[in-house]
């Protein structure tokens, strides 16, 4: 299999953590999107979103968009199970996951923040946008989950809600949110932290990290 | 049930298409998104985000994220499926889905645009903005079903893609994009409104349209 990713990217990271819990490997080819580089014709062909990640499988069947590739995944590898079986258990992990992946990244990508300063926003207020989609998304996370023991998002085992929730978490922070606010998401990002699974999938261990 | 919602809100819409599709009715409450009637004490209690849809169940539980709620009853009312059984169609159908539910609603979501306006962007800022995202989604996903024979987006009978489909063309609409530059989702969303299913659950057929 080859990812389409980047390294900074958390619709990426998501999908290499769940490769990673599945014990799959992929090749990763990176796309850099600060420099545009996912808007080269050879790219759009794959994804004509021009948005990371795309996932090649061994026949160059391509999937896009990273719920749906981890669904995939966890539809022909199912084992670790990345959703619970009772099918409301199921509605809430990927309500928590989709409250993120839906209302909070794509409101926060770079796309979106590059708009607003073509739009004339000052830098400041560029971030402070960021900041409010990641407050905004997390604050309704911590009350989904208020009580689940966890110490994952849903039970003892990571679910598509935490593979969602460490890089969302992420951005958080690099857009100057207080995380503190959110004392059950920090729980389960620890767990989800000492996995190794999730260690090797962060962005500062990605070979195209700057 | 219950579905709480707003004639308007285009995640309603989609969940009211599915509930009609499966043959299932469920108690309208209304949420009138303009006057912020989902940020009432009552709602947060029931929806965190203070966001439309929520679905109360028969035993009270509750879902919420409209693509969690139509997989849910997809799940425990699989006549007529809303997804196909070959786990690589299921991708590219919810893909699609994601495309218009990820990228592209809630970027132009009431909420976004009030946001933009308080930062002070002017009217006609605001409304190129939304007409951007939905161009931007829309025109991904008329490349993404370019191959798809159709008439609806994924073969001869609609699925979560058309789900999300009908709702986002009239998003579109009412941001002024022209929409002729989609021929193939013109072409599901002509089969799709051909069903009785879709035309019961356009707003203006709701008790709450004004």
């Amino acid at each position: 299999m080859k990812l389409h990713g980047y390294f900074r990217s958390s619709a990426s990271y998501r999908v290499r953590i769940a490769l990673n819990l599945k014990g799959l490997s992929a090749e990763q080819l990176t796309h850099h999107l600060r420099k545009g580089e996912q808007r080269e014709p050879s790219y759009l062909a794959i994804n004509p979103q021009g948005l990371v990640p795309s996932l090649q499988d061994d026949h160059g069947a391509i999937l896009t968009q990273s719920l749906a590739i981890i669904e995939w995944l966890d539809e022909i590898h199912p084992e670790p199970p990345l959703l619970p079986n009772d099918p409301l258990r199921r509605a809430h992990v990927r309500a928590f996951a989709q409250v993120l992946a839906c209302d909070t990244h794509p409101v926060q990508n770079l796309k979106v923040l590059a708009r607003l300063r073509e739009l004339g926003l000052p830098e400041d207020k560029v971030t402070g946008w960021a900041g409010w989609a990641n407050r905004e998304g997390l604050s309704a996370c911590e009350k989904l989950i208020a009580e689940e023991k966890g110490p994952f998002c849903f039970g003892d085992m990571p679910t598509l809600a935490d593979l969602c929730l460490v890089p969302q978490l992420g951005n958080a922070r690099r857009f100057g949110v207080d995380v503190a606010a959110f004392p059950r998401l920090l729980k389960a990002e620890a767990a989800a932290k000492n996995l190794k699974a999730f260690a090797d999938a962060a962005p500062e261990r990605q070979s195209d990290a700057e």
